[in-house]
């Protein structure tokens, strides 16, 4: 099975679609890498690319991409509403199959330690790829933004992971992770009642004695004069969706209140879906690669 | 979404390795075509050849590989166990993702148009794609195989529905078809009872009553100490996984068994394990390209 990971960069650009593009088609054509999608938000002034592909492919991808906005964007003269530390943002990494954390980990560190190497950008290491406990959270490894940089790098505990010590003011820093995929998942309830969907909600999130993995509120669906549970699934191999939908169903039988339905917002790896299939039928010894469809992207014939 | 089609061509040459590797090079390296898998039975002296891909491709991967197996293989030398017509003796087609049966049973139409006009092989549409309801059983239109073609030719209803209607001496006659994907599906019962598995696989099949698109019967896993209920689902669309599972449960109720476990043997398509897990987690709104892997066999960007 062909490893595949994902990677969503952020760059410092989201009014001047010249530059965008530019960017973007840094990474078209590369082989064993494919764009998924990409936005702008000219408030922000930031774009989210997100692209997939196999490790050695998104390596190569990720540093095309961070060299080609480091030689558009300028840091110096960049606004926008949302916390940033330089011309390529973000870089997480997401292992989507066949990858482990551990492996997405190291390819966080490959590219650091290249973008601090060859475009001579000072890298911090975040979320799971981060070296001190602080920096597991990315706004506090962002915290006084591009413009305090300076300082930032100033104090021993503000050196970056990679690259150079010394400011760089074209392309500020860029933090650079690994984490998992989240889905962002809802199960829909018979009732109207808020009340009732907070309850549930406070029930099953990990914040307050819930499942590990899963963040939750409770949220009004007024057109359809129902409520949902409304979480964000932030690591499925831990807690797979199938265990939140039984813990909700069982939550919601006091209430005498019954599950209606359920929606995935967005994008969701396959494992995640085959994970919870296998639970309700019991399948003994199933492999992904016994989805047909996978064996169109892998290597062997 | 892609349109995926897999297509199964049977060959009659299962002992000469040099004869089948050169037929299944002839299909390799066709754009948007992928060689799944192939084997080959000694006994048979038959080879069976798996591969996908977008209509186009398949369609003529699918010549491709017809012209190869006439050029190299000679019916008048053949032997071997399995019944056969031909050097290619079925070519069944099968709807993947994004295709429907009527589409598939068009292009096993264009394929089987082309094998007899440009190689000069007589063509008979079966399964879904045949124009008589005693050509939709593949065993009825290869009654009398190879050796009997000259008289079956002869008859007012054996009549090829492309191609020559005299006989080809080299290549004999092939099989193009339209078939909705096989799951080999098995479901483990907590109990060491045949009777009870045989009991249950009567109730589920449609030979005997039960669902329309199931075959089903009890078999002992001595090693185990456990009966299973072992199926082949002949058309998840109609029939999905999930049904067959719960009214197994049911019917399992009055002798007090329950399921333990399930399995699927080789490959399934995603979409028909995306169908059951829509229906255990109440699944709105669900669409198949919001698997992310979809994306990476995907033309769009």
């Amino acid at each position: 099975m062909k490893k595949i990971v994902q990677c969503v960069p952020n760059i410092s650009e989201g009014r001047n679609q010249d530059v965008v593009n530019a960017v973007v088609d840094s990474i078209r054509g590369i082989a064993d890498v494919k764009v998924l999608d990409w936005s702008s938000d000219t408030d922000h002034n930031r774009s989210v690319i997100t692209f997939v592909g196999t490790p050695e492919g998104v390596e190569g991808a990720a540093l095309a991409l961070c060299s080609k906005a480091a030689q558009l964007i300028d840091m110096t003269v960049h606004s926008g509403e949302h916390p940033r530390m330089g011309a390529t943002d973000v870089v997480p990494f997401i292992p989507i199959q066949g990858v482990t954390m551990e492996e997405t980990i190291q390819l966080a560190n490959r590219v650091g330690k290249r973008i601090g190497q060859e475009l001579g950008i000072p890298v911090y290491l975040y979320e799971n790829a981060a070296t001190t406990p602080a920096n597991q959270n990315l706004a506090a490894v962002r915290r006084g933004q591009y413009e305090g940089l300076p300082a930032k790098m100033a104090k021993a505990n503000g050196k970056p992971d990679y690259g150079p010590t010394v400011f760089n003011a074209k392309s500020g820093a860029t933090a650079v992770g690994a984490r998992m995929p989240l889905i962002a998942f809802n199960v829909n309830l018979g009732t109207d009642n808020l009340d009732i969907a907070n309850k549930i909600a406070r029930n099953v999130r990990h914040a307050s004695g819930g499942l590990k993995a899963v963040k939750a509120m409770g949220v009004n669906l007024e057109a359809r004069g129902i409520v949902q549970v409304s979480m964000n699934m932030v690591n499925y191999k831990e807690t797979p969706l199938y265990r939140v939908v039984e813990l909700i169903r069982a939550e919601a039988r006091r209430y005498g209140v019954s599950i209606i339905g359920s929606e995935i917002i967005g994008l969701v790896p396959l494992e995640a879906m085959v994970q919870s299939l296998d639970y309700y039928l019991g399948l003994e010894g199933f492999a992904l690669n016994q989805v047909l469809e996978t064996r169109l992207w892998s290597h062997e014939e």
